[in-house]
């Protein structure tokens, strides 16, 4: 099976070197910030240089190792104990990111019983670059389970940003259109510009543009019309937590598309890797929803676009009630029967396809 | 019947000057044209200092009032002579709105039997501001009848801009709420941001902020959420032309939040007045949908939000099935039932009510 790459790489490690592509100043320029050591990693988290929940973790986890190497002076259990410190800093830099989270405890467990720093430093890489390979590899599978129901020279609909710019890989949505591009050039993109962040546009646009992929850009209050007029033969979007029947949360502004898409007999589907399950929610009422701050509606490239003292509403993701969802595409396959029975089931195999 | 007045006025007539709100600065700053001749009243209708249709049309039948003032040397059929050459120049000001034809061929029509110069001065000036009162008194009516089927403190959602600043009155769809608000200032609207152009953010945040009515601006993409969530009771939209089924074309995004308020059983409805029904057209299908220029889509505040090879899409307008609409909203009452007939015989009904 031929390996898809993305022409984006926003994290590399070379020579002890870390690469982060600053995606605050994407599309419109290209630039990386390097990092050798944990404090650089930590501010670009912070200050959203590195985004997309699965791309934090494993920025996280490279800092971790970064830190290591900084401390290196150090005899191992000391060293543990300060990198255990230093994982608390990390992890603060965005208290929310479950991903973040997940892979600094991972990166600390696995060095727990040693106790020679040479060995500690030699793990914490081996760690770091494996929590990378294996999003990569998750993102993959997505892309190959997902492009075969794309079908041939299809207009599909998309919003926000799931491509190289927030994964170890190629994507959830975004790898599964450009695994579906390597075998049929003719698919169409259309991003909706996801307001008000914006990431369709700064993000998706870029990477179909990249990756060579036809892409057109169309403002959010469009995609109806689009549907109803068969530009769109599918809508494909990401997730950021879904519960155990199902219902998925993302982006603001999903919740919209899937019920465009039923209203005009489009198939919607989720793609997420397994660890986007949070098992311990039974429905999407269940999920809690991040209202962020109303400068990011009022406010567009640092400018007005209302009157001062207009009020703004901010939540930051929607719930899509399982009914609307075709299926959702994860790493161990396609889930679009039965969801509560098959989640569980995905969960209880072990083996990766 | 107490009048209900906007706090906006777009345009006003005062000692043969013409002072027009230059809509391109707001909501950031409030400054007002002052036209004192029919070239400045055109510039201001070209550069869209002056917009909405009905506003376009008002401002049209005042240039021509000033033109013959600017040539009132001329004796009577001269002067005559001299104004429908300058009509044809204002009507080309915006090739496809169809008030402002409407606007200077009554204007014209007004003097065509008349001969002396005085007389032809007097007559246009009565009849420019008689379009204007007129259109005031229309959206009075619309605002009347619309008001009545706003619940108690309801939640409201809006798109676009559809108040003072694009007729000669309180407006369409955001007369009623002014209206409403009078008799109940307990009302809340969300306003949807409406991109490309973002008259909701820019214009419909400023008319409530004028008028004291309580507003909170959301992304295109948020609404879905709200209607949802149970924060919005109703949505009223304006019409750019409704077809003699009752099929409406609007801003683009209209149809999405018809199609959003049917799956959360909220009521849909559109205000327009009888100049706003094309009954020449049977179906939606058949308006045509005008495609604008794509930078619309991808520059904002003539900043890019997207790299700069991207491509986009911008379709200005939407067509809305009948059947998601529960009621059109006219100067002459709501069309509710059988909306064929129920248009047909509105347009049969001579006295405005």
């Amino acid at each position: 099976m031929q390996k898809i790459n993305s022409k984006i790489q926003p994290i590399k490690l070379e020579n002890d070197e870390l690469s982060l592509l600053d995606q605050r100043v994407l599309p419109l320029s290209k630039k990386y910030i390097k990092a050798r050591s944990y404090t650089e990693v930590t501010r670009a988290i912070k200050n959203m240089s590195v985004r997309g929940a699965p791309l934090i973790g494993i920025a996280a986890a490279y800092g971790i190792f970064l830190a290591a190497l900084e401390y290196k002076k150090l005899e191992g259990k000391k060293l543990i104990n300060k990198l255990k410190a230093i994982g608390e800093e990390i992890k603060n830099a965005r208290p929310t990111a479950i991903n973040l989270r997940w892979a600094v405890d991972l990166m600390l467990h696995e060095v727990a019983s040693l106790d020679d720093t040479l060995e500690i430093i030699t793990a914490l890489k081996k760690r770091a670059i494996w929590i990378h390979e294996d999003d990569a590899q998750r993102c993959a599978n997505i892309g190959r389970y997902g492009s075969k129901v794309i079908p041939k020279g299809a207009g599909i609909l998309t919003i926000c940003n799931t491509g190289a710019l927030a994964t170890g890989g190629i994507g959830t949505a975004f790898g599964i259109i450009l695994t579906a591009h390597q075998y049929d050039p003719s698919i169409k993109v259309f991003a909706s510009e996801t307001r008000p962040r914006q990431q369709g546009a700064k993000l998706t646009t870029f990477e179909c543009i990249e990756n060579g992929i036809n892409c057109t850009l169309i403002s959010d209050t469009a995609c109806g019309y689009l549907m109803k007029k068969g530009f769109i033969d599918i809508v494909i979007a990401g997730a950021d937590r879904i519960a155990s029947n199902g219902d998925t949360a993302n982006k603001i502004g999903t919740y919209q598309l899937a019920v465009l898409a039923k209203e005009n007999n489009i198939p919607f589907y989720i793609a997420a890797p397994l660890s986007t399950f949070d098992l311990s929610i039974e429905t999407g009422d269940k999920i809690p929803i991040e209202n962020r701050d109303e400068k990011e509606v009022t406010l567009i490239n640092e400018g007005l676009i209302c009157h001062p003292s207009t009020q703004a509403f901010n939540p930051a993701f929607d719930i899509t009630s399982r009914e609307y969802i075709k299926g959702i595409i994860t790493e161990k396959g396609i889930v679009e029967g039965d969801y509560k029975k098959e989640i569980k089931e995905l969960f209880n195999t072990s083996v990766i396809a």
